[in-house]
């Protein structure tokens, strides 16, 4: 059902998409030659390029257009951030082991894998197959009870040996080193970016003088050391995160920007839709706040420009959707969380997260820390507050504790109003009162209650963060836009946007002629000038089979010099991808016509009204 | 002496500079708040956006310009890789404890600072402030045996609590992980991203074409565990690093665009030099390879091409050295190596690296993976060469080996031509032969010689390697644009090129009259239309003091809306940062205007010559 907005792929061949990737370099196996390492990935020349450029156009959209902060923080992290941030007792899943082999399997993938062989078997009853469906539904909400339980009644083995199997282990997914020569410093490589903007906030705040909303960016990598990677670049052991945290008043969640983007129609899939076997459904995003669907203008701001963003760089819209988490996905401190998912050959797969986190992590950092990370408002008009403090008498504390009397203040500054009212009780009615490692009494402490005017008032932000997996993106990314020819299943190329394609332009001479190289030349120049990457093909073989090698790796425009190019008055011909339709233009204007085109500032309709149309058989001389 | 071609720098002073690159949020101290790391820094806003503008001139300059082939790899590394390279072996500093608090010292650290310390004093004779400065100039060189000599010889302490220190102990400089749920695949984070180019050369090659020669590019962090890192940015435990490998024929290093450089002069400071106690000297690249001073042609293009780059992000030219590498500090492999060093208050500090390696990476991989990593070369004409290879007898050794007949029909295809020699030497002697774990005959293998013609022969690429440390030359950088303006030593500015700058433009009403908005509003949406990176500065504070914050965030050129842009013929200020000058200039043209200057299509003095100068007493406002 949850498919039923989605098209129809039916044409899609992912081992020959694959074959094209490797074979063009776009990305391969890490270390492939000492045999490589599940989960890992290199980028080649190509994947290099079209991931610069992606990354290129996230900072233009949201770094630059809407004067983010951007940082650049430290992948090592000492454990006690990870601590605070909750990473190091939760960020974990579950896995057992083969008792025989020691193999590893991750918990949710082997109940899935064994359900659904066991669900398509012939012999199999309407119920049995009913009961599998179920569990695949309610897997992801499943704690390890539930789990292990599912593990016992369907007797499951080890899927490679039919070993048994362990009980259910949780593997924490942090890569763990230590930082120094001593080896004391435990450290994990940061399994998201975003600690590093929590932890910077006083300064980020102080950059931004003091007033909020603003929001911090940063582009960099991440690690998870997952059980079984597998699902190629979509679930990686290290991978490149470009994540916002927008930080905002609790109270003030309303964006001046929204009104801009409010009648844009997005495919939401709501997490009432998935309870209830819905399927999602197209709406303005104006109305989705509305109604309350979306929590808040800042969280709706946020998605519609995540859609315009995923659209720009080429995913297909009718393959683009947003769904809401299930209140038993959510993390408990979310108010609100919407992933945009796109749906390639694995299914739909989560690209970018969009969630409310309230003031979960900067409360977490201020608690461990004792630096307070908030922000000060201005009140409408002053107040007179009521503020009770505890007065320790310096002089009985300093001779009764010598060099702790130090702590001592500090921690009696710290006490909450509960914590100060239960210790004038306890002193009162037994006057001794035990604070962390020290003993006071009635004496050594007064609890003051006095008025103060206040001008403002301190706030934790609200944080809603939207955080893109970048590797995903351009994983959907080639999946949409990998392309055959009509009539000819081997010409296969990717019709990615100007935009994002690793080289804008290629320059191709008819053949090897002599008389052509200074017109490659002169092109090539020209076309560095105005900064559109090129390629330049002279190799032999028919100028059909080198634009087939330029469609391959997505380049949009070729320029081809042939023999009406060296006669007076100079021209070439200009082909793009996707249609192979081609035009002739004045050599000395083709510089610029191309850099318009590769950087969106005309269309190739306005190219092809202009200039004459060039005929020629392609698929002939191929 | 070494220091004789360096301008004085006398009137730096860090503390300032730090100051205001901490009070800017350029960068800080990691984790600060939980008590920090050392050797670990976090890029606020303009440190990220300088190193993002730094990073794409070095992807213009050299990627884009020289079409190299850029990849990305992944940062956690296997162990066997590092084992090939050598670094799990000997990427090593020596340190020694302290033998009760077990604090870790740099042994060659500890021993300059001591004697530095020890040679200063009052009592210290000539004689020994001799042997200090003689010790100090062959620190690098020594290995461990001399280090633990001196150690003795000066009976050296703990410098904080002067308790004896260990023996000095060799610690791997790698941060050591294990990947996967198992824990038996041991890894570490690269300490170069250089091995990563090296273990793809097949696919770069085939990328290529097959063709020598080629470079291959990569921008990434890498991971070094420093002992007790300080100096800043200088000395890190993570960093960015950018790294070229140039492939090419060993016996064909000539360079096709060298003749383009070849009249640029550069401060070469030779190992001869060096070893004479001479000073650097001013040479042209083309006479230094001419004269064998440098060695290659190639190793001296890529020498200016580093040169002309770090020149155009900002360095200052009188402050930028090549180094050779004197014999005993280049690693054995190396036929020559070059460090471009920038003179900063720390020093000489080492930014870029350009070395010429040999063949020695290839190599190491093809020995441990079996896999050849060699190009093929066309002979000028076909040839006949002798092979001699052994023929197994395939009958007999399948009956005698059954299962493992392949793998030694694999080991005797591979075995080399003194192998062979030896192995038959020995059947005909003994008429038995132990290869690996088998015990062959006579009868099981003969050895053949005879003759082949060959079009191709194969060879191993010598490689080229300009790496750069990105926070090293960013450095360097802002030490050497770091200004004050005359007369008041409180204005200091960073004169940053523009096309470095982190924003290249600001906008400041002169006040906050309600009539300036609209003119706000209409010139930003121009700058951004023309993709000029700036920031609105609309908060109150006069207009001489807000000049003055964006000169600290070294923002080259500001906009002025003042009463007169409100009249027709609507018009606005701008004023370029160093020289403080000022020109009016019709609002329709400004941003078309700066969009030229910041991306370095005009010089300021064009524009001050096209415009009417427009004068204010800046500092009298401020």
């Amino acid at each position: 059902k949850e498919l039923s907005l989605a098209p129809q792929v039916s044409s899609f061949d992912r081992a020959k998409m694959e074959d094209l990737l490797k074979r063009r370099f776009f990305y391969d196996q890490s270390f492939a030659i000492y045999g490589g390492i599940t989960g890992q990935y290199d980028f080649g020349p190509m994947g290099t390029m079209l991931k610069a450029n992606m990354l290129n156009a996230w900072r233009q959209f949201f770094v630059l257009e809407e004067q983010m902060l951007e940082v650049d923080c430290s992948i090592l992290t000492p454990e006690p951030v990870l601590k605070a941030s909750g990473h190091v007792d939760r960020f974990a899943d579950l896995m057992v082991k083969d008792v025989k082999t020691g193999e590893c399997f991750r918990l949710d993938h082997l109940i899935k894998a064994h359900l659904e062989k066991q669900a398509s078997d012939k012999k199999a009853t309407k119920e049995f197959k009913d009961e599998c469906a179920d569990i695949a539904v309610k897997l992801d909400g499943m704690n390890k009870a539930e789990m292990a339980a599912i593990l016992v009644k369907y007797n499951m083995k080890s899927p490679i040996t039919q070993n048994d199997l362990t009980e259910p282990i949780e593997f924490n997914l942090m890569f763990g080193t230590s930082i120094g020569p001593t080896g004391l410093v435990k450290g994990f490589l940061r399994p998201e970016t975003a600690q590093g903007i929590f932890v910077n906030f006083k300064r980020l705040l102080e950059f931004n003088q003091g007033k909020l909303p603003f929001a911090a960016a940063q582009i960099g990598n991440s690690f998870r050391n997952e059980i079984s990677p597998r699902s190629g670049l979509i679930r990686v052991r290290e991978f490149t995160m470009a994540e916002i945290e927008h930080f905002c008043d609790p109270n003030q969640k309303d964006h001046p920007k929204f009104v801009d983007i409010a009648d844009y129609e997005m495919t939401l899939y709501s997490a009432c839709n998935q309870m209830d076997g819905k399927s999602a459904s197209r709406i303005k995003i104006g109305d989705a706040v509305k109604t309350g669907l979306v929590a808040n203008e800042t969280l709706g701001y946020f998605m519609a420009r995540i859609a315009m963003f995923m659209i720009k760089v080429g995913i297909v819209p009718s393959r683009l959707r947003f769904r809401q988490h299930m209140s038993q996905e959510m993390a408990h401190y979310a108010c609100d969380c919407w992933d945009a998912e796109c749906l390639t050959s694995y299914g739909w797969i989560e690209c970018v997260g969009c969630a409310d986190r309230s003031a979960y992590d900067l409360t977490q950092h201020t608690n461990a820390t004792g630096v307070r990370l908030a922000a000060e408002k201005k009140l409408p008009e002053p107040k007179t507050v009521e503020v009770t403090e505890a007065v320790p008498n310096k002089q009985i504390i300093g001779k009764a504790f010598k060099k702790d009397a130090k702590e001592i203040t500090e921690l009696l500054a710290k006490m909450s109003l509960d914590g100060l009212k239960k210790m004038d009780e306890e002193l009162t009615a037994n006057n001794t009162y035990n604070l962390s490692n020290f003993t006071l009494n009635r004496e050594m402490v007064s609890i003051k209650t006095s008025s103060k005017t206040v001008h403002v008032e301190e706030i934790i932000p609200s944080v809603i963060e939207p955080s893109f997996g970048i590797g995903r993106i351009m994983y959907s990314l080639l999946e949409h836009r990998f392309q055959m020819r009509d009539g000819d299943e081997q010409r296969c190329f990717f019709s990615l946007p100007p935009i994002v394609a690793p080289l804008k332009c290629s320059v191709l001479p008819l053949s090897n002629n002599a008389e052509f190289a200074p017109f490659i030349k002169k092109i090539s120049t020209a076309l560095t000038k105005v900064d559109v990457s090129h390629k330049v093909d002279d190799s032999s073989g028919s100028i059909g089979r080198r634009y087939a090698r330029t469609d391959e790796i997505a380049i949009p425009y070729g320029i081809t010099i042939d023999f009406d190019t060296i006669k007076e008055p100079y021209s070439v011909t200009l082909r793009e991808r996707d249609s192979m339709n081609q035009v002739r233009i004045p050599l000395e204007e083709v510089a610029d016509v191309v850099r318009n085109l590769a950087f969106s500032k005309t269309e190739w309709s306005e190219v092809e009204a202009k200039y004459p149309k060039f005929e020629q058989q392609e698929s002939k001389t191929a």
